[in-house]
């Protein structure tokens, strides 16, 4: 419940390199890091002298991985990536990374981001008779690197660019190099490590640190980085494109203990809960957060606003996938199996309750009525960020319009339905002032995408990867 | 890592009455809310026409049930277990319940407990040529049971009470009624709750609450509760035994949303910390609780102090069950796969670092590390409860006493030990004044059991049931 | 098909016994040579200092034993048990042997039988307050053991004997010792092979060629065969039973490969089929047998006959436990998948189709049609024993007598049922004259049980074990 | 053991095309009766409206398939695939059908046989960026078609056909069309049967008759069958080549039930026995037979020398794939697992001992052990077929020529290294004329390939598929 009604990010992308020494298991550890950002598959392949192995699958690290098969990835180089998990689509062939095993070489291919000239670029290929085995664009891109490939390495990865349309970190395996490419705009993320002599690639600074390694910089928009036994080498494409790196990294998907474009994201969020408070005060007793998504914006509210913040909702640590059972009426037990009130805390008390988004309302309904039922006399809703309203097209899995509350009702309305005293949102000057980039990508807020993008129902838009 | 020092809880029961309508769910809900008392194994157990009809299984809840298989256990009356997870003994055979079927009846029994003459009752069974199948002693339970039945079923409950001695919060099915028994010092916590004319039985309120129940009272020392459609009547066993209710549940194990002896867990633990802070104050810029088990504690903490609280360490929530590679090296990833130090809000400052309890040391001396080397200028660890001296027989499993830090060490040569700045543990006479009883087990710091004990070393002592 | 109409033996035992030497291998061999007698399910225990330690499960050998696991089972002292395949009653707690390891000691035990009077004798046992865990009445042997083990090993053993009615080929784990037991009217086969100082017990002699141990001689009804470092000593219980070995073993059961009671398997078969030629006699132009039960016979059929024998229906091997397409109409693919004609060989043929026996007659009768529709010019169908009449109280899953197409039909309407232009059943002399032993248990075909059972229908009748 | 160390038969396809009715049940059937030709893995495709539908996996066709996924694959075309089981490579991306679903059409195939010139048709590929996802040369076909595909159906099929070289007989779904492709020189079988207006296409006659299916014809060499709502059409490739097609589908590979080429299988092995007792006669008492591969060749040997036949060796139809205990030092026993000695049938006798071909001739030197030590006074080996001399490259696992025991030895030490008392083949000559066809390919025994095929060690020689 909580969760599914979040927005998803789709995916997280790690590499490894060393010159001498097995890596494969700060690989394994580093998508650990990164796991937040996909549970629905995940995958490493490393380069075995001339070949490239490849374990993946279906659900969690833990259930991909063993003590058992971690070993048969033993490797210097290699990449590894996390997919979000999606109801449905349980499809494994659509696991990453990509491999591609030639009589003379090798190429594997771990993507975050969404192609959004996907249809057609497949036409495109399947017309010259190539066969694609998945329904994903980030094959599209394996296949036009193959395609463009008797041009030599760099080559085809600066023509496979030139291609593609839409967000993309990349990390690839090839010519025992390990390859770092991130789209034009830098809408997705993608930073640097070092350690030991080692170089790492990742979606996000916290998988650094969980192997020690430190955080040398991101890799540029429109940036090749190839890294192989002379170190790393920086190709640059042509662009005049914006930098646009995606506003919701800030607000939810990355761990609040990443850093990207230099920004600490706990750091914005305490700061948006802090603007949410002078913007939106409130006469109030008690601050509470829905966990987790809640909590830095919650702190930063209550010491602005001076209101002490307590937990008020406690939530269950063992609710994975939990099951509802199929005769189940009560409805609101999908809420109370994963959220409990904490009565003694909330009873008789007005409440600020802060969460970092709202998407479809659904579940911001269903905490309100909780507290109030467990004793609240006022629940008041803070969101630390504008409603939603416009679709991604650039690897976040938003609903339709349709299904996003923001889109079609007026803040007013969504406080009737949600059923709260008062209900604020964080302006998106507030927002943008609480990351401090000089420019980023706020389109599901604004509608201002950083290049055309395709009516919304057209296929492929929704393809995961 | 960090979990697997802390002291476990080996238990969690729960039972359910309906007069016409499947309950079976609710068990299921109930003991999901009880998963943090166990999770090596689960199972559920209802009544069938005139049989029992059980399912369990090594793991968590949402490993042994399913969509599928739950509504196979559809029933009105039933009881389930989840046991606490170890690593070695993953013996199916010793899940909960126990289900004996009988040509003419049937009986089901889940236990929460521990037996401290179960080695001699056990033999005297099998002197009769009782065959018993586990090395469980809950099984002796419902051997006594059995044995004593010729003389009704009020009686044989009686009488399997007078023998048995030790700690057991127990629910069972028999005769279509659903039964509750608490041992003559109310060890283990047990209480009733009661939704829509059903009866329900559970370890903690907490579990009342996801199914919607309201807490009616709980189960009294030496009381047998019976739950039939007469409604609810209880016998209550001769008994000049003192109420000792273990002190642990409030500092550690119940989830902070229940409620035990009238008194919220939440609060008893907030107060804990309150009471620290006057105890052991110090100079600091910041608090950082242990997720999660320090958080309620850290709120007192700096609700008193004045100093305030930042999420400091940040927990990978998607850690469950990781192993970590074989040939991993680096012994600190261990830690840093579940926590990672949040820098940007501990560089530079003097922390409070708030857990409830100190068992080994190993972890805390790990975070202790790990903050330092995030560049904190000083760590001062507080714990909310005192150094754990002594082994429980009563329930808990704690380490023999030489590997309790607390039974042989010094408080500054632990200090020295885990590398904190100062170290204070909170006061046994602060500890008890926070949770309010009139009376409590508190053994594992003070040695005083409230029965005589077997001498360390003795079988059965930690056989986890 | 071919095979689920065929009676059913209900299980295999073997046990191993060595001084010096690992002996579990021998034991998984030997259940190999045994598994025609049963494949639900399949067990192994064996003594690992002062318990035993048992793998068990349902399906065949070796889905329940694996390279990784057998070795778990090393020991010089073992039993195991297979149990036969049947729909419906997959319940892994019946799987055999049955263990109970107790606080001084242990017992492990394999039945291969059926106790005629397992209702009255559980009733006393549960009066006695006593758990019993299983629906078989193997278990109810354990637990009579256990009751009288206070006064010694024989002595308990003796009493037991005394206590149970039916079959029973058993074989016990206790005291280091290896233990088998025959019946009083040696109703069940159970022998005793030799090699390099080991022991072995086993239902049948095929199971000690293949690891190459002697057969020494059958275990005497009512006899108590004890091994240990002594060697064998031998205890038998006072009985004035007549030895009633029972005659389906040597019709279908037993492997052709055996030898029980000095009497070779396939020659008995042999003879059958030969004295079924000199009754029965027909011109034909082909003996075509049912493989594989009715081959052993056909070569005796064919030899006195003079008439050729040819495969006219071949088997595919690969076909184990095929599911049938649950919306396939075409009844005979059921058949067909198992069986093929061989058109090239029975076109235009006189046939003589040879089976071992008929239970309902439905196989049989679509056989018949799948040679005609092959070409044949006649089948004339000749079954090797006579018509099933009875149901079996002594370990044979015989269906009830209103099944049983020998019951209720004469023999020239069961041959208008199955379409054969002529129909013999080999007569009860004959089949007798052929095993050649002095008395012999026939009552399936006579009614002339070796001792007074139930009537037909009471519980437990059909328990399998 | 015994079924090991036989050549082995690469792959079975099937086909069937329904205008209206479901028709994957019949598939299912199908490749039921052709298992024998390949176990390792499994897998049926359907058409689905615009897509096709496949599930495949590792293991026999039960493994792979259940009632509960069969219905998944309703459709009314569909082609199926099993692949025959070796050691180690066990790669599930192997498995067949291969299916490509485009974005405006989709293409599944299964293909049995072996292409000689797949290395450089790989590179071709490659070298044009094409990717491939396994090492089967069977997915190098679908490329090639997916390739000339711009050109239409037909053009794509005929173009491809006229780049591959070896053996292939292909089954194929495309356009809502059923299509199969035979080798121009018909190495491998292929044959259309018919039924209730539907079409199939099976590697072996066998598997017609289990769905109740009439044999039509063969597949000429060389032949396109393309089957629609138009019915069947044909194209025909010219090609001057010679149909060739294998002897060893009489030796060995297909079942006695099949007919290929007009030819009754069983019947041209019972020939083969005949010609055997011609050329080589012995005085002898009891013809037994290797089974199952010896049985047919052994009745014709006992017709034509008046010698009785007996089941001197009785198989364990249970055994599966059994592994062998990892510390058994007995090497006999892993063929007494499988197979044991009637001793009171072969005692003193001579044995004339048959089977179909030598290999290693390991098997049969252990078997010439068992009847000797079982107590056979002298055994003469018969076998029905030449030594086999040279690798084959269309589609059979031969071992290496320095393995097999016919391309190194002469026939007298090959006796004398099995053991036996004589030893002879069947000629060449009786060969041939036991099958009785115009031209044949019988290059394992003679090295006259009907191409010109790669020196010995080229890589893709013995990739199965």
């Amino acid at each position: 419940m909580i969760e599914t009604v979040k927005l998803k990010e789709e995916c997280g992308v790690f590499g490894a390199f060393s010159l001498n020494n097995p890596i494969h298991h700060h690989i394994y550890y580093g998508l650990q890091a990164l796991q937040h950002r996909g549970q629905e598959s995940a995958g490493i392949a490393v380069l075995k002298g001339s070949y490239v192995n490849c374990i993946k699958g279906m659900g969690l690290l833990l259930e991909v991985f063993s003590k058992e098969n971690i070993d048969d990835l033993e490797g210097n180089v290699g990449i590894g990536h996390v997919r979000y998990s999606t109801t449905g689509n349980s499809d494994a062939c659509n696991a990453q990374p990509f491999v591609a095993n030639f009589s003379s070489g090798y190429m594997a291919l771990a993507h975050n981001g969404n192609l959004i000239n996907a249809l057609e670029l497949r036409k495109e290929l399947e017309e010259e008779g190539r066969i694609l085995q998945t329904t994903s664009d980030s094959e599209i891109i394996l296949h036009l690197i193959a395609k463009y490939y008797r041009n030599g390495l760099v080559e085809s990865l600066v023509k496979t660019i030139e291609k593609i349309k839409g967000s993309y970190a990349l990390v690839i395996l090839m010519e025992d190099k390990l390859i770092g490419i991130r789209d034009k705009n830098g809408i997705r993320p993608l930073c640097i490590g070092v350690k030991d002599g080692n170089y790492y690639l990742s979606s996000e600074s916290c998988a650094l640190d969980v192997i020690g390694a430190e955080l040398i910089r991101d890799v540029e928009p429109g940036e090749i980085v190839i890294i192989d036994k002379n170190g790393l080498n920086s190709v640059k494409v042509d662009t005049f494109e914006k930098k646009m790196p995606c506003v919701f990294e800030y607000i939810y998907f990355s761990r609040p203990d990443s850093v990207l474009e230099g920004v600490s994201v706990y750091k914005a969020r305490y700061e948006m809960g802090k603007r949410l408070a002078i913007e939106s005060s409130v006469d109030a007793d008690l601050v509470v957060p829905v966990p987790d998504s809640g909590v830095p914006a919650s702190r930063g509210y209550s010491f602005q606003s001076g209101i002490p913040i307590g937990e008020g909702l406690i939530k269950n640590k063992y609710i994975g996938r939990t099951f509802i059972c199929p005769k189940q009426k009560d409805r609101e037990i999908g809420v109370r199996v994963k959220l409990n009130v904490l009565k003694e805390l909330v009873k008789d008390k007005r409440i600020v309750l802060i969460d970092d988004s709202i998407v479809r309302g659904t579940t911001m309904k269903r905490l309100v009525s909780l507290l109030k039922k467990g004793g609240a006399k006022e629940v008041h809703v803070r969101i630390s960020s504008p409603p939603v309203k416009y679709s991604c097209y650039f690897g976040i899995d938003t609903p339709t319009k349709k299904e996003l509350v923001g889109s079609y009702m007026e803040v007013k309305d969504i406080r009737d339905y949600i059923g709260a005293d008062s209900l604020s949102f964080l302006s998106l000057e507030g927002l943008k002032e609480s990351v401090g980039l000089e420019s980023i990508c706020a389109a599901c807020f604004d509608g201002k995408y950083p290049m055309e993008v395709p009516k919304e129902g057209s296929k492929y838009l929704f393809e995961k990867k």
